[in-house]
């Protein structure tokens, strides 16, 4: 495999030193830009830009061609997983996603399988290698997955949800049959997180965007002891270098102990924490990636700058920091804002790592 | 006025021994009850509901016919302050709140009033007056208000959102603006409250729904700054008797300390905090409300049971809690299933106050 021309990302997630804080921002390849906007409007629907590796390529490198990012991350769904199992994914305009077949009974969950990664989600592979190839050593490509619970929660739901009454009732009044869900879907990302870093990608994060609807205990339960899971099951090192493993549970800054406690190498955090807290809470254990409010980048870009300059300081001296929004980019942020941002981490990180 | 048959609630607010565990729902009068469809059949709009004192007074009074409940809480809504204000509120079916004028501009704040709470909120205090006689001192009536930044995010807004593009854009860009703004509403719920407490409200509540969806340091200066500010322009003793105010920011459970330091008397916290740990950290300077995950009202009576048992068994023994769900009750609870809930309260927490 090509070098790596720009590893801070990893670096930093190492807390080896860098010289500058690596940037990057989730769904920084979305509907924001106008030309993503174009390619997916060639592609058919969302799903389709998915399949099609070259197109998947394409929106994934396009954020890279405006801004100076350190990390490139694989363009895809949380969704693929459980559309693999066979629950028959759709997203329709202005509603989100939707599953034609959730999962609500004793025999819907018995159906469930650990799909072939390079079979029913070989279209994610081949992905992944493509950008890898067309990356070149630019900088280290990101997989990703849905945890198992959140997985659980469209899969259950059938969509997303404010109440989460059918999930939460199979979780309250069957356990057994939510944890065999789980567990399966556990071995399902493992599988699928795996095929992805043998295809390429350097390093894996795993979303948790609902464990932060659960209680301290239930979290415990049904969300961190399958990211748990993972992490226990992942290839760690690939072509003679680490591949660091990234969990983010949006809502979950109060579990930061716990989660960094799994073994994994760095921890997304939102805007509802200050890092600098954090990092005195997590200690030398993990990197911490984030935690700037997507919503400041409707603001102008003077005080987008302040912002950076403001978490930089609060995070402090030395390395174990991304740079990152606590969120997926809002989708009418004007990408002028979204460069201000990036080129404002480049220009003053660099004295907090001399 | 009627000497109060009983006070457990207030006792509890006050850490003062009470014989069981107080209980009440938050949006305990709501769509869940088939009364409460057939009496909002029969009034028209929302808002007619709320503007119509004697129908108000049913619907508040409906579940303390089904449930041995320890409070009634006024029935209205937290955007009747900024409706007073003219922005036009109206209920979409199914779409939630809408202002027809939100305010965008500095002409827009600047055109902000104090409403006069015997004014153009008479209907308010009428229902007050009106629930308050007809409870005849069954149980302690609490009166409310949403939060200054709550309610600005949907005069901002102009109607509930996911991104804040406006409300965080004039906080970000225009603190001055949105200071301004914040205060005017902050006077208004003042005035309000204290209406609401001479009409014969015997406590009071500030919900601030949107508190958590800021950073710790934005919280402080747009949230709990005014939060602040209203505690220490309320009337604390009405009859007699003290006046508790609760606080209650949903996904505030990070902030509980500084919450419990603005001289209220009690926080409502939401299911993602441990309850018992909350308790250790604002020691004997405030009572807590809380704080059951409402989604387990999906669940079987059984499941309901253990999880009454849990809380109060992590709340622990003596007096400062009072039972609630951590948010309003979903709408689509078997009202059996509350019954429940709030029978094994009263089963089990005896114990705890021996």
């Amino acid at each position: 495999m090509t070098e790596l021309k720009n590893d801070s990302f990893l670096r930093a997630l190492a807390k080896e030193p860098v010289d500058s804080t690596p940037v990057w921002m989730m769904r920084q390849a979305g509907r924001y830009l106008p030309e993503y906007k174009a390619t997916r409007a060639k592609a058919g629907s969302f799903m389709d830009l998915c399949k099609n590796a070259d197109m998947a390529c394409e929106v994934t490198l396009q954020p890279l061609e405006r801004y100076p990012l350190d990390a490139a991350i694989l363009f895809s769904d949380i969704l693929t997983i459980p559309d693999a199992m066979g629950l028959g994914l759709t997203f329709e305009t202005g509603e989100g996603p939707r599953f034609s077949n959730p999962v609500r009974t004793e025999a819907d969950v018995n159906k469930l399988f650990v799909p072939d990664p390079e079979g029913e989600l070989q279209y994610v592979m081949n992905a992944v290698r493509t950008i890898r190839r067309e990356l070149n050593g630019r900088v280290p490509l990101i997989g990703f997955s849905g945890s198992p619970w959140t997985l659980a929660t469209y899969m259950v739901e059938g969509s997303g949800t404010k109440e989460y009454a059918h999930v939460k009732g199979m979780m309250f009044d069957r356990p057994d049959l939510m944890h065999k869900l789980l567990d399966t879907t556990a071995q399902s990302v493992t599988s699928y997180l795996n095929a992805q870093i043998k295809a390429g990608a350097q390093t894996v994060m795993i979303f948790d965007t609902w464990g932060g609807v659960l209680t301290p205990r239930d979290y415990k339960e049904f969300s961190l002891r399958y990211m748990q899971q993972i992490i226990d099951g992942l290839i760690r090192e690939n072509d003679g270098r680490k591949v660091p493993v990234m969990l983010f549970t949006k809502g979950g800054g109060q579990w930061l102990e716990d989660m960094a406690a799994t073994g994994c190498d760095g921890l997304g955090i939102d805007w509802t924490q200050d890092i600098g807290e954090a990092r005195k809470r997590v200690g030398d254990k993990v990197a911490l990636q984030g935690n700037m409010d997507p919503s400041i980048l409707y603001a102008s870009p003077e005080r987008i700058r302040e912002e950076v300059k403001t978490i930089l300081a609060t995070y402090g001296e030395g390395s174990g920091h991304i740079f990152n929004l606590g969120h997926g980019i809002h989708q009418h942020v004007n990408p002028e804002h979204a460069g201000a941002f990036i080129a404002a981490v480049k220009e003053f990180s660099p004295q907090y790592h001399k």
